[in-house]
C-alpha cells in the first residue's frame, strides 16, 4: 500500500497487572499519539490477560480486521511471559531461536540457570523479523502485520521509535481544539448541525469542571485541514452565539 | 448466584478521545481496583470508538462471555453520545424516556433547544434500571448484566460507588508483593517452580529501573490467603538465595 486513505491499527495490551489495577497503563496513549502522527489510526485497543487462548484469539481476530496490530507486554524471561509463544501459535508456526537476539543476550555473562532464562527472550516465531531495542536489551519482533513489543513503557517507546518511517501510513490526522465555559447541552444542537455539515470531521465534545465552572472542550479531528478550519470557525461562532468566549484554540 | 468461585467482568471504554491519544484513560484502573475489591475480577477491557456497530458487537460479545460488562463514556447530551441507543440495539429493545431521569433534568431550567438536548440523556433501553449518579446529574443505567456509566472519571466513580454491595461477587482477590534489586532472569527459574507449586496463585514478575538499579517486583494474587502467604515465603527465599534482600512487602 502507498498512501491509502486510511491505515488502521489495534493495540493489544497483554498483562494481568493492568487488569488487576496494579498498574496504570500509559502505553496505549503513547502509541495512539505516536502512530496517529505517522498517519496510522488506532481504532481499537484491548487489554487481555496472560492466557494463551486469549492472546491467540485476539491476535487472529485483530490482524485480519486492522492493517496493523501492536502488542505490548509478556516478552520477558519469566514463566508469565508467553506472548511470543502465543503469537507463534496464532500464526501456526514454530518458535525458533533468533541468532541476533541470542548473540545480544550472550554478550552479557551470567550463571547457566540465569542465562537459560534470558535465552527464552531469543525465541520468536519462525519467519518473524526483529524490532530493534535501542535500550540495548533483547529485541521485539514483527510477523506479517503484528508488531510485538515490550510492556515496560521506556522499552516499548524505544522499540516503537525504531519503526518511524518503516510502516505504511495514510494521511496524518490533524486536530483543532477550542474550549469554552459553556455547558455541553447549550451548544449541542449547533454541534449536531456542524457535524452534519462536515461529515469527514470527527467532532467530539468533552465536558469538564474546573475552577468551580463547567466547561466543554470541542475537538475536531480529520485529515482535511481546510474542513477542520471551517468546522473550527463554525464551532467558535456557536460559542459566541451562546454568549460565551472561545478560548485556548489549539492546532495539531 | 451467591458466592460462586469467580465472578468476572469486562470493561468497555467507549470514546474516540482515548483512541486518538487526546485523553489518558484512568477509568479502567479505578474500575479494576474497585471491582476487584468487591470480588469481581476484570478479565478484559476494550477501548472502542463512538461507532454504533462496534458498540453493539462488543456489548453482545462481552455480555455473554463475562458475568458483568461495565461501560464508560458516550452518555452525554451531544451528537457523539450514542451509547444508550447502541446498547438498546444490542438488546433489540427500543429507547424509551425514563421519567425519573427526565424529572431530574427538568428540575434545572433551560431554553427549549438546550432542554431538548439534555433530555436525550433520559433515553434509555426499555427494561433498564437506573444507576444513581450522586453528583446530581442524569443517572446511568443497567440492562441485564450490562452497566452503563459516564466517561468523566468523577461521575463514573460516583455512579460505580452506588453499586457497592448490589452486585454478585466471588471471593475478593488478595495480593502479596515483594520487591528486590535483582534481575528478573536471576530468579526466573525459581519463580517457575513456585508458580508450579501454587497453581491457584497468579505470580507476576515486573521489572523496573529505579535510582540507577534494576529491580523486580513480584506480585502474587489469588483468593486463598494461606497459599499466598506460602508463595510469598518461597519468593522471599528465592531472593535471599540470589544473594539479595526482600524489600517492601505489601499485603492487600
Amino acid at each position: 500500500m502507498t498512501n491509502p486513505p486510511t491505515v488502521t491499527a489495534c493495540v493489544l495490551i497483554i498483562g494481568n497487572e493492568i487488569l488487576s489495577g496494579r498498574t496504570q497503563d500509559t502505553n496505549l496513549n503513547h502509541m495512539a499519539t505516536t502512530l496517529g502522527g505517522w498517519g496510522i489510526q488506532v481504532r481499537e485497543a484491548r487489554v487481555i490477560p496472560d492466557i494463551e487462548a486469549e492472546i491467540v484469539a485476539s491476535v487472529n481476530g485483530m490482524r485480519r480486521k486492522y492493517d496493523y496490530v501492536f502488542t505490548t507486554g509478556g516478552i520477558g524471561p519469566t514463566h508469565d511471559d508467553i506472548t511470543a509463544a502465543s503469537v507463534a501459535k496464532a500464526f501456526g508456526v514454530p518458535l525458533v531461536t533468533n541468532p541476533v537476539i541470542e548473540a545480544r543476550i550472550k554478550s552479557r555473562e551470567a550463571p547457566p540457570e540465569v542465562m537459560a532464562s534470558r535465552l527464552r527472550m531469543a525465541l520468536i516465531p519462525e519467519g518473524a523479523v526483529l524490532v530493534d531495542n535501542i535500550t540495548g536489551g533483547p529485541q521485539g519482533f514483527a510477523i506479517e502485520n503484528v508488531y510485538v513489543m515490550a510492556g515496560i513503557p521506556a522499552v516499548m517507546r524505544a522499540m516503537l521509535a525504531t519503526l518511524e518511517g518503516k510502516l505504511d501510513a495514510g494521511l496524518p490526522v490533524r486536530s483543532r481544539t477550542v474550549t469554552a465555559y459553556v455547558g455541553e447541552s447549550t451548544i449541542a444542537a449547533a454541534l449536531t448541525r456542524i457535524q452534519d455539515e462536515f461529515p469527514d470531521v470527527d467532532l467530539g465534545s468533552y465536558p469538564f469542571f474546573r475552577a468551580d465552572r463547567y466547561g466543554t472542550s470541542l475537538v475536531m479531528r480529520g485529515v482535511d485541514e481546510r474542513h477542520l478550519d471551517l468546522a473550527l470557525e463554525a464551532v467558535k461562532q456557536a460559542i459566541v452565539d451562546a454568549g460565551e468566549t472561545p478560548q485556548d484554540v489549539k492546532y495539531s
